[in-house]
């Protein structure tokens, strides 16, 4: 067989292939994929290469185009047919062609361009920036048939199937392990539109039936559909106790086409999961009305989000579902009863997936709803999913990672070993049960800085650019102090030496901005004449306990971690959420929310459990790595800890009681110890 | 380690066994499987076993009671709740011991009584009688949990998959080839009611979780029962176009507990499939109705039946469905159109596993439905299941498995090849379009035969006693001819030289019997007086011409997949069905319905369909054989035989224009070649 030497760019794979081979097997054998959807029948055009002409003095090699086979009618006809694609690109048919029609005849060196290169890929940007192959668990395919004769009248299923195999060969390439046509199996719902669908499928080349075949994890087919499909969509959805997110995107290529969201509906029976659980006990038909207003709000944004993205919801064919324990057992219309109450037991660990119409979910309705793995009663699929984003367990270092919310999940260790537990922290973290807390909206506080020694404030204002003191904008602007703030607010009260470590208010100081409120001392941020509100907005006494003690559950839920495992400090700390993101590092460490550290060791990762929804979307085989990640994961329950009351009282103190922190030391005013930390909770 | 001898009654299996070792492992150590719910609980007694005592002088043993552990205080509890046993089978505690609890200290002899033997079996009465094992889809298992505490609040679907892993290893042994906890999936809705049972399941031993769990295909957890319940149900069904048949079975035992039968009720909309397929074709709503009533008659099937063995519908865990082509696609509600239009195509060949839930059919809705495959358009799942009741790819010999209906069906081959075929035949066969036909029932005659000399007939009458000759009870009890009296009728006109062998009445015979009626010649059976109906009821030339039509297309069928297949004569041939039980064999070879062959070779097997769905309902294995049988069978469809129409003309002949009948050579009157035969059916 005569070889020729071929070179591809910009991979610089090379090699010698065998005379006669198509340029996209060619490539393939040297290592690199190039797409199609088509089984090589110069429908889908996803295979375009450019051929590079001229002698390659570097390659040694005299590459020509008619060292490939001639542009085929077919490929003339594709191309024919997209006149624009040529003129944007400046291509001409003969430089750029079909790789799957293009035989080697000759040395040639080849270019993939971006958009024709196979395995596809996502970044992550996060404290493991890395690419994420786009591996989607449904895939489609073009499948060509003969009509049936009374020769050869195999039923529709069968000659589909057979089809199927051989596309999905050609598409795929003959390494991977890939199913013969009898193991495929057909979704019931999908099985019963098949025959009318083959029927009324535009035909080509002489008769064939030309249908596209939609097929979940290679081996359900769960849509059928006539001629030449493109594109497939799934859908992401991040369920928090207070807002729905959800992400739809293309299954091909892994880009985002809507970002959607709502309030979860649910809020109307209970502002926390606690609430939720216990309006699901109480009432008979609760959990039926907090499962349906889930289901019919994720029902809406699938509407909003297939609207935006101009698709039908019925061409979304896969969901992958997150949400903490809770969350997950009322979406799945499973009593969240054993979750409240001790010894808080979910009723099931591992992923599932469900069909669409079973749970009334309006995508295609052979679609399949995939839910993460929940790991303990507080300890959900959105950990899974803030795992599935983050990689710890793929990590040399020991990282822990922190999603803060009323309630906080820890997870901390690397490739060998996971720990995970939660501890409630309280609303005070969010803004809740803080008397001027408000969310992250404009007219909140986000920072706040005090002088040490005017001890005067000042702040930014979400809405308005700079600092209060730069300019006159801001006045009757504010409206209250979000959580970021909450955080500046008392690390700023202790570091001016207003509080002190045991976050009492000091007596004797000298300004008019502290002063005896009506439930105790306060520090006054912005006066009435400042604010929306017309009300002085101050941090008070009470504030600053309440901040305490939703700090001190989180850092002694983190130190008995650490324990446990048998760390001093972790290697790096990650803050998953919305309000890791905004929260100042530096501030957060001086009260002593997060373990000591160094401070770029500290990242904010924004929602990762949305964003590991959408990476087990786009990437089956994350589904199964999260899988046995889980199962895995050593749990801890806190309050079977015998310290833990011990360790608590310590750390209610700023930023610790017998803890030292290197890394703000420099911040700490006047660090005394102090005997009576450990009688704060019984004052 | 000191070993033992251990014997075995009744299969004599011996051996050593290891000191300590179970009575029940030993013995599947020796290849002899004891049976086993409970896990080795104590609980569900299915392995009982006798200890005999005494010296064996044969085994050279000295086999005592005491050669086993003590009897323990939960076997002695578990006898002490069954007096009534124990006196019934006259035998005492210590004598019978439960193989589970009972360890070997000594040699001994050790009876294993029928029932407590595993691998449970039903016999198959067929041309080849055979026991078939009971391996059911659907096992239980009895699965004992440590309840959840807050140091081990692993989920409730976890905790139980867990438990099962270890009953399953125990009641399987640990050479099956079973799943890990994890690899065990459980069905939504079952998982719905799991934390609910789970929690309000009966305690022992100190607190344990105790529920049965069923398991589908040793993968899918379908039910969960509180407490230990011993037995699973499922429902074969064969549904033919006139009857839906429908047969309650033990799935532990293979015990049939009820078979119950109605008309289907889709005759409304068409007696034969073409009419429904026309029906469904013509009207809007026609599959609808059709796919409702076949429904609705099986969930009253299903009550009746569960009525009958005292169960509820909900502890049927699965049900196996066999049908003709169109009423498999009706079943499943796939549209018909294109069974019944060239080229005539099934919408799926493959056998499905559907969710009751999802076709509505009311048995435990987490139960699968599990439809055998289709082979052809007019050789559907009905066939499949013959082919699993007789199972002629095992056979070394040729066998023809015939089932006769308004259409009949074809398989010819053995281990090596198998290839198959149908033919319409039309209802005369079956008693329709016959003047005086009519299903076999009270009233019906099934027997006729006439002297040859005399030309006077005798006949017997469904539902009385002897011939009608013998005694005048007969008089006034006949109201016309069902099958087997057809065939009988006018192979004995043929014998007795009244019709020539072209089918035509002789003329100037001396009877009074033979006469011209109003469509033609007739010749008369019975009298008005001796019927019930007060008419004489004749056999007509139009009843003789239809026989001779419906036959022709039998043997013509059965001659082409001979020929095609390269044989002359089968080995065997089995005739499937109601028709088949009923006929005179050698009738029916002397008027050429079926191929000659000696006539002990030809079997009459009843309704092999229905014997075959149940076969395939207690014996997971014969589902993936048939499976595979029926992606290999060879498909002939008769019309594209070029040869059909001309070899057609000279079966309608009797016996045959062209074909010698040795084995009924001797009841042929005078055989002439008619070269007149060729134009029968222009004529």
């Amino acid at each position: 067989m005569t070889k020729h030497n071929i070179i591809l760019q910009p991979s610089g794979s090379r090699g010698q292939i065998d005379e006669g081979m198509s340029v996209r097997s060619a490539a393939r054998d040297l290592g690199v994929e190039i797409e199609s959807i088509c089984a090589e029948n110069a429908t889908c055009g996803k295979c375009m290469v450019l051929i590079e002409e001229g002698r390659f003095e570097k390659y040694n090699i005299d590459s020509k185009r008619e060292h490939l086979s001639p542009v085929s009618a077919e490929e003339a006809a594709y191309f024919a047919r997209r006149p624009k694609l040529l003129k944007d690109k400046g291509w001409e048919v003969g430089q750029v062609r079909l790789s799957c029609q293009s035989k080697i005849c000759g040395d040639v060196l080849i270019n993939v361009p971006e958009e024709s290169r196979g395995n596809k890929q996502i970044v992550r940007k996060s404290a493991s920036n890395r690419a994420i192959e786009v591996k989607p668990s449904v895939r489609k395919y073009l499948v060509s048939m003969t009509p049936p004769t009374l020769e050869r009248p195999i039923a529709d299923w069968e000659r589909l199937a057979k089809g199927l195999e051989t596309s999905m060969a050609l598409v795929r390439g003959a390494e991977a392990k890939l199913p013969r046509w009898y193991d495929f199996t057909v979704d019931y719902q999908c099985l019963r539109g098949l025959s009318a669908i083959l029927r009324s499928s535009p035909t080509q080349k002489g008769g064939n039936w030309n249908v596209t075949v939609s097929v979940w994890q290679d081996k359900e087919v769960i849509e059928v559909q006539a001629g030449y499909v493109e594109d497939s969509y799934g859908a992401a959805v991040d369920i928090g106790s207070t807002t729905v997110a959800l992400y739809l995107c293309n299954l091909r290529t892994g880009e985002m086409l809507a970002a959607e969201s709502e309030m979860n509906p649910q809020i109307v029976y209970g502002e926390d999961v606690m609430s939720r659980i216990q309006y699901a006990i109480e009432n008979k038909d609760g959990l039926e009305k907090l499962h349906k207003a889930i289901i019919s709000t994720l029902n809406k944004l699938l509407k909003q989000a297939a609207h935006e993205a101009k698709i039908k919801t019925s061409e979304i064919l896969e969901m992958v579902l997150v949400g903490n324990s809770t969350m997950h057992h009322v979406l799945l219309n499973l009593h969240p009863k054993d979750l409240g109450l001790a010894p808080f037991v979910p009723a099931i660990h591992r992923s599932m997936d469900i069909k669409a119409r079973e749970l009334g979910l309006h995508i295609n309705p052979s679609g399949n709803i995939h839910v993460l793995p929940t790991i303990a009663s507080f300890v959900g699929a959105d950990t899974s999913a803030m795992i599935v984003a983050e990689e710890p367990h793929k990590q040399d270092e020991n990282w822990l990672l922190i999603d803060v919310g009323t309630n906080a999940e820890l997870v901390l260790g690397n490739r060998k070993r996971l720990v995970c537990t939660s501890t409630p922290t309280g609303p005070a973290l969010e803004g809740a049960h803080v008397e001027y807390g408000m969310r992250a909206a404009p007219g909140a506080m986000e920072r706040i800085v005090i002088d040490e020694k005017t001890l005067e404030p000042k702040y930014k204002v979400i809405g308005v650019d700079g600092w209060n003191t730069d300019h006159v904008e801001f006045i009757g602007k504010v409206k209250g102090i979000c959580g970021s703030a909450i955080i500046d607010g008392v690390a700023e009260l202790f570091r001016a030496g207003i509080v002190d470590s045991r976050g009492k208010f000091k007596q004797g100081l000298e300004s008019k901005r502290i002063r005896k409120g009506e439930s105790g001392w306060e520090y006054v941020i912005a006066w009435a004449e400042e604010t929306s509100i017309g009300r002085d907005i101050p941090m008070t006494q009470q504030d600053v306990r309440q901040i305490q003690l939703a700090k001190a559950a989180l850092f002694t839920a983190a130190r008995t971690l650490l324990k446990r495992f048998g760390l001093q400090d972790p290697d790096k700390v990650i803050l998953a959420g919305g309000f890791g993101s905004f929260i100042d590092k530096e501030k957060a460490m001086l009260i002593g929310l997060i373990p000591d550290c160094v401070l770029d060791n500290v990242y904010a990762v924004g929602n990762a459990a949305g964003d590991g929804a959408r990476i087990a979307l786009l990437n089956i085989e994350k589904r199964n790595e999260i899988d046995e990640v889980t199962r895995k994961v050593e749990r801890f329950e806190l309050p079977t800890d015998p310290e833990f009351q011990n360790q608590f009282m310590l750390a209610t103190s700023f930023p610790h009681m017998s803890e030292p922190f290197p890394h703000i030391a420099h911040l700490i005013p006047n660090r005394v110890a102090d005997p009576m930390a450990k009688n704060f909770m019984s004052k």
